[in-house]
């Protein structure tokens, strides 16, 4: 957690990195400053980490923050600034050039996704630079207590799983739905059931996808209304803790009734697919490798991907701060490093048979993966 | 609603306006959309209004976009692309090249926020505009449904305060601190009865301030911990609608027990100052002029901004798709405009004595302004 490496940016050709934005949609920003806040803030990494935000968190700054200096906007006379020039983002970037001059800088490192209108206030008076975040690489490879933390998240995952399926099998197929003291069961009752029970566990409700039938076979889809009976139900939970902010993600894919046949082959499909993208995975090999492993299973089992139909996505992605987050297994995907954790999340759609996917979250170690994923992988319920 | 007048930007001097981000971290793109994606995906204003998702996005944005043209990166061949750069920010940019040219643009607006990496990749073949967001104005006067969806978020918030309110009035003060059921009742029981509250009318479960005694002198604190008796609690309650995404905002003071004589002292002034902000407020009057209607009162009646305490912040703000969004009700705050919804939220904070805010929520009318604020304001439980 110790983001050491990070204050001496590897670049020697910059005096600093700049983030200008907010922790909540910025993680890279929570990452550097231990600093929540949804509020505008500055980040300047250099051998030390200074952090500019408005006077009102200041206070919360110095106390939650890792950073080894908090100044304000005020300290940079902000409200002096918008009374002269009636413009905050002009205050504000006369606030930011004080701050960057007052810590040497002359060369700056910002990232991809700097707000381009202060870059195009700054570029008159430093020499920027649009660089990789030196948070990217370092966020990408957790330390053991990030392990911790995404691993707890994964224990509620699981207890929402159990409950969602504990409710699915609880119900009983009547002609196409599922039926359950007299009524539907339906998508908004089984995400219910999930969202309390991960608020049960300190994590933010997100919008789990509970998606039976024809809705399954777009992965996206959330899924809405009665759930379908002798089909498969994908149920994918992607839960953040509160407390600490890392995600944890895993998909299973449910049915209540009889399988058909085509189903059960799907999802056999599936099963083999994901077993041969965790056998691939290991320091050293390319997360395209892993997602081509996975590939291969499919065709060679008869599952070409076609017209929008079979596997339509990737296999996986990092999980942290983000969701979604490097290294990616897919297309273009770069060589795994030890201690990265990713999703491994094959599925196969067709409009006729429905939607299957199954997702398990792995630690990449230098001799394969470590699963840290518990809960069993059962069709039919 | 509808965004008409956006899709014909203002200025004559450009051809088109950009934005690129996902929907969840910046509203101006779900308000010009009504897509909601956590992945990137870029929207073009002209005459209509074209979005550029990923492949695996295209069905759902079809189906939920207002949009009148859904492409997707695959049509523009981003994984040929990715394949002879090898850099995935290259290949989007070549796509969003040829989707641009595609649209005729050669003169193109960009908001503040845009990713400067992105233009400083388009700059050489646009003439680039670095302009005011065309949904900035749009957003902050909300239409009847807006007003509703606001309104209906308003309601659930109170329905959590309810809870909390009937939680603490359901302890008995013991010494210091609260005590219920034999044990001493945390600002953790109180924030988690209003977390499911919200959850079952459908709001995302925001992470609501309950801060007791000197908790609640730090306006952004959260709370944890034993609730104190005969003490002002805090409580700040800003849920989102998961359905809509609209937000509401409502703050009360809440004391069980004895409130000295200073607190209570303390609750009037901040009463008096949140009814002149009120019956300050219609259309034509700036936000600044709002808030110096209440500094007003604070120092008639004695509470002058010192060292960091009394009336430390700002009035109010705009609430809609964010919890914060334009008008500001504050210093260089902006001329009022009817259907805006701004909150008014005084507050006093002292360190001897505690901290004590109130905050309503209303819509600006031509004449004054409608409280969409039904709660109850009463110190003593």
């Amino acid at each position: 957690m110790s983001p050491d490496p990070l204050r001496s940016p590897g670049s020697p050709d910059i005096d600093g990195f700049l983030f200008v934005g907010d922790s909540i949609c910025n993680s890279d920003m929570f990452y550097l400053s231990r600093f929540l806040a949804g509020d505008r803030f500055a980040i300047l990494l250099q051998e030390r980490t200074a952090i500019l935000v408005s006077s009102m968190e200041k206070g919360r700054a110095k106390k939650e923050s890792c950073a080894d200096e908090v100044v304000s906007t005020q300290d940079y006379h902000i409200t002096e600034r918008l009374k002269s020039s009636g413009k905050l983002e002009l205050a504000y970037a006369e606030v930011l050039k004080d701050f960057l001059r007052d810590h040497d800088i002359m060369r700056l490192g910002v990232a991809y996704s700097f707000p381009a209108g202060i870059f195009q206030h700054l570029s008159p008076h430093f020499d920027l630079q649009i660089l990789e975040s030196p948070a990217r690489r370092a966020r990408a490879k957790k330390s053991p207590r990030e392990i911790e933390m995404i691993t707890s998240a994964q224990r509620a995952c699981e207890r929402a799983m159990r409950r969602a399926a504990d409710l699915i099998a609880s119900s009983e197929p009547q002609a196409d739905i599922l039926i359950r003291q007299g009524q539907p069961l339906t998508a908004e009752q089984v995400r219910s059931i999930i969202d309390i029970s991960l608020l049960e566990d300190g994590c933010e409700a997100a919008d789990s996808i509970v998606a039976g039938g024809v809705q399954a076979v777009d992965p996206h889809a959330r899924g809405t209304g009665p759930l379908p009976a002798n089909s498969p139900i994908v149920i994918d939970i992607f839960p953040r803790s509160k407390s600490h902010r890392y995600h944890a993600d895993m998909t299973r894919t449910l049915l209540r009734g009889e399988a058909p046949r085509e189903v059960r082959e799907l999802y056999d499909a599936v099963l083999a697919a994901q077993e041969a993208g965790i056998r691939a995975i290991r320091a050293g090999v390319s997360g395209e490798e892993v997602h081509l492993a996975v590939s291969a299973v499919f065709l060679d089992m008869g599952y070409p991907e076609r017209d929008g139909c079979g596997f339509t996505h990737s296999t996986g992605h990092g999980v942290g701060l983000d969701v979604h987050e490097p290294p990616s297994l897919g297309e273009g995907g770069e060589i795994l490093e030890a201690s990265q954790v990713v999703t491994v999340e094959p599925g196969l759609y067709y409009p006729d048979i429905g939607g299957v996917r199954l997702e398990d979250l792995v630690v990449v170690r230098g001799a394969g993966c470590d699963n840290l994923t518990r809960f069993e992988k059962d069709l039919v319920l």
